[in-house]
């Protein structure tokens, strides 16, 4: 059984907790954090501590902290035999520089605390400065997860921005869509299955060939009467979107 | 058994055909378009013309043609005794302003022909100038899907205007999200799982309580890091979107 200190109790923190409490051969041995109350709900199932003095030793620290907490925390473990591990998209492995055994466990995903998440699907990208801890970080993921990439933390730098195109940005669209709705007394219900056949269509179809609307057929009077429906704000939001879908297929028109 | 003259043979009418072909109470008696190649696939299975003088009566002429299409196909076809109808999201009832039975039956759904699509869930939304018709809509709806909706022409511009930005958009961004994949050599299979998650968690939650991301953190240090990745075009939108988010979730910070 290899030994786990989670650092970090927020929601990332949370869902790998849930989902290392089925694993056969990890387990998380203690819970860090630097304030009190965010550690109640981890207190039943494991140790926990806000004091780094207490940190016992383990195969594993996992850093499931805020990105800019990170460096912080690393050079007060500093050093240790532990296998140290952060669990951020957009930080890169060298923050652990100092570290002979460095890694990242990047699940990618948006979590919620009010929503559960099955990790059976969720990609996990793991790196690490050696073989060994590469391959351990690879066990550790196939615990919970069927789906493990190796990233180097330049494309994981990437893969950051991608995911806040597709879900970050994506989301504030279904944001605007709701207004929509809400302020011509619709319910947003009406708009659900249209967004969630737009996601599913792209697990078949690649997103460039499964562009429609107004924007790609260059349907000018749709265009200009839609942007009179618009506040400022949305007009923008329009005018960029429907511009550089028009650029992307400029050639096939 | 009341029968429908369907109009077109694109996506919508292709769709919409097959539906009806499992309904109970209604027909489609012929397929009528403009070209003769696109009615192959009606040809085995209903009669077809590309002759509007050779349209049968029946007590639905339903109009799956393109929008600029609808107000010539309209003029050629008045005055006729049958329920006038169009399958648009962006054209008014008053298109049909000289006929004394006119209606709007628009199914809110991205349709490709390489994808089927289950109507059960997919809502119609339902207009007619008297309420005889609307009733007649409303059972014509009901016979390929359980969810239907009164929505005035005004209401329905609204909602076509949301359509684009949750799905037409949305896609695009898709589309960005693949870009970034690609010149990483990272597979686009990756980003699914979030992109499902992103789609299905505004079922529960309120996309606005749903936002995550660095742009509502306001974490500068990871904005900048990432618009240095970004080609300009993808800057602009990158900006765009992040400064609205900004500015929507202003008051929370």
């Amino acid at each position: 059984m290899k030994s786990i200190v989670l650092f970090g109790a927020g929601n990332v923190a949370t869902h790998l907790f849930k989902a290392f409490s089925l694993a056969k051969n990890f387990e998380v041995v203690q819970v860090y954090n630097h304030k009190e109350p965010a550690l109640d709900y981890f207190r039943k199932a494991v140790k926990t501590t806000t004091d780094l003095s207490q940190i016992v030793p383990a195969d594993i620290y996992l850093l499931a902290v805020k990105d800019e907490a990170i460096p912080g925390l690393a050079k007060k473990l500093f050093p240790t035999n532990a296998l140290i591990a952060h669990t951020s998209g957009g930080t890169s492995i060298d923050v652990f520089r100092n570290f002979s055994r460095a890694g990242v466990f990047y699940p990618l995903q948006t979590f919620s605390k009010t929503r559960e998440v099955d990790f059976k699907n969720i990609p996990v990208c793991i790196e690490a400065n050696n073989e060994a801890d590469l391959k351990l970080l690879e066990e550790m993921a196939g615990e919970i997860s069927g789906n493990i990439f190796n990233v180097s933390s330049e494309q994981r730098r990437s893969l950051h921005v991608a995911a806040v195109f597709v879900s970050n940005f994506v989301n504030y669209l279904y944001t605007e869509g709701e207004e929509i709705c809400r302020q011509n007394n619709l319910p947003f219900d009406i708009l659900q299955p249209l967004i969630l056949e737009t996601a599913e269509k792209i697990t078949r179809l690649n997103p460039k060939e499964a562009q429609t609307g107004p924007a790609i057929r260059r349907d000018q009077s749709v265009i200009e009467s839609h942007l009179q429906l618009l506040n400022p704000e949305q007009q923008k939001i329009y005018q960029v979107l429907t511009q550089s879908i028009q650029n992307l297929h400029g050639k096939k028109l």
